[in-house]
């Protein structure tokens, strides 16, 4: 197995090119979407077996569901048989995302909070109809013992992300967990999601170990 | 001059790499940020130029000032020379960061009110011992009018970033306003600060006008 001098605690994965994959390759953009959950199952045994202690992956947003309603449907099953089929396995999983819009999908609501699947061993966050705003806009609501907004937003049980790997070429963060990305190593994949490879994480991951960590000072 | 089909309307700007500069051309780490004056001049004129209609430039951070006090006073006069010579040009400046600490340069303190000089012409925010949760948390102490955290951020008369150009060569944000970020494609440029040539704007307004904007939708 591959072996790494330092490997990041909390990775963020943003699985972006769903669509475009789907229609370079004869299909209907919300086609794509039912191939990204293999790559994903993958993903997670993947850095298991590495012993990655925790893993956020960035679902389907608020924004995301301003898309042609074929898409978002699309989307929010995809998301749902991604969580069903790793309720089997061994996490620590936690759903995240704005639970009072119809947008939520029902079936995950008795994962909102975090809940030990199998063996634990790997905590595993999944944002569904997430909103950087709404996250934010938590700590507004929040009880007066929060003292700061990061204390107070709604995604405050998961940790800071210390490298985000975002497949699909573009370079941007697109609302992924404002205050948890604050020091994040961003690495891009030009493949897209449904083409992932486990090569495609080895690669973030060489790169990774050789950044420093000064979390701003 | 250079022709693009779609120009960023607000750039951020990351000068980071002065200390790694300075080490690789035998000075010692603190000598390095004087020598980021100049690109940072040279940057406001060619953006001017190209009509850009603001910019935002990292200048240093309340994580920043952890660092050996030879340093901070180093890079705190690299940032009031860089205002005070700006003061002379066509700007609409503003001066943003947490001016209750002793941290924060006194001679700046007239321009953290938007202060218009000469002709205006380009946005200029100039980050001074900022900190991404002191903005956030101002949020928390405004007035009860504003409804969401991003209206209540200090930060919030700067305008959402399109660009972000960080030099340098790291991949992260280093709490580059958290808010303003959400949607910006993110250019790295390998070469650090001291380094600057107006090669490297041009290479990322190349690469930015091929970018679909979609603000997560």
């Amino acid at each position: 197995m591959k072996q790494y001098k330092r490997l990041p605690t909390h990775i963020g994965i943003i699985p972006d090119g769903n669509r475009r994959w789907a229609r370079c390759n004869g299909l209907n953009k919300e086609e794509g979407y039912a191939y990204g959950i293999e790559p994903g199952f993958t993903l997670y045994q993947e850095c298991l077996k590495l012993g990655i202690k925790e893993m956020t992956l960035y679902g389907f947003t608020q924004d995301n569901t301003k898309r042609p309603s074929v898409q978002t449907k699309a989307f929010q099953k995809a998301c749902v048989d991604s969580v069903l089929r790793l309720v089997k396995e061994d996490a620590e999983l936690l759903v995240m995302g704005n639970t009072k819009s119809p947008l939520f999908p029902p079936e995950l609501l008795p994962y909102t909070k975090r809940v030990t699947l199998g063996k634990g061993l790997m905590k595993i966050n999944f944002l569904v109809n997430y909103g950087w705003d709404w996250d934010l806009n938590y700590s507004l609501q929040s009880d007066s013992s929060k003292k700061t907004v990061a204390q107070g937003i709604a995604s405050a049980d998961i940790s800071r992300m210390d490298l985000i790997i975002r497949w699909g070429g573009r370079r941007r963060l697109s609302g992924f967990l404002p205050v948890q990305s604050i020091y994040s190593d961003f690495y891009v994949i030009d493949a897209m999601w449904p083409e992932f490879s486990v090569e495609h994480l080895y690669e973030a991951l060489e790169w990774y170990q050789n950044q420093d960590i000064t979390l701003g000072g």
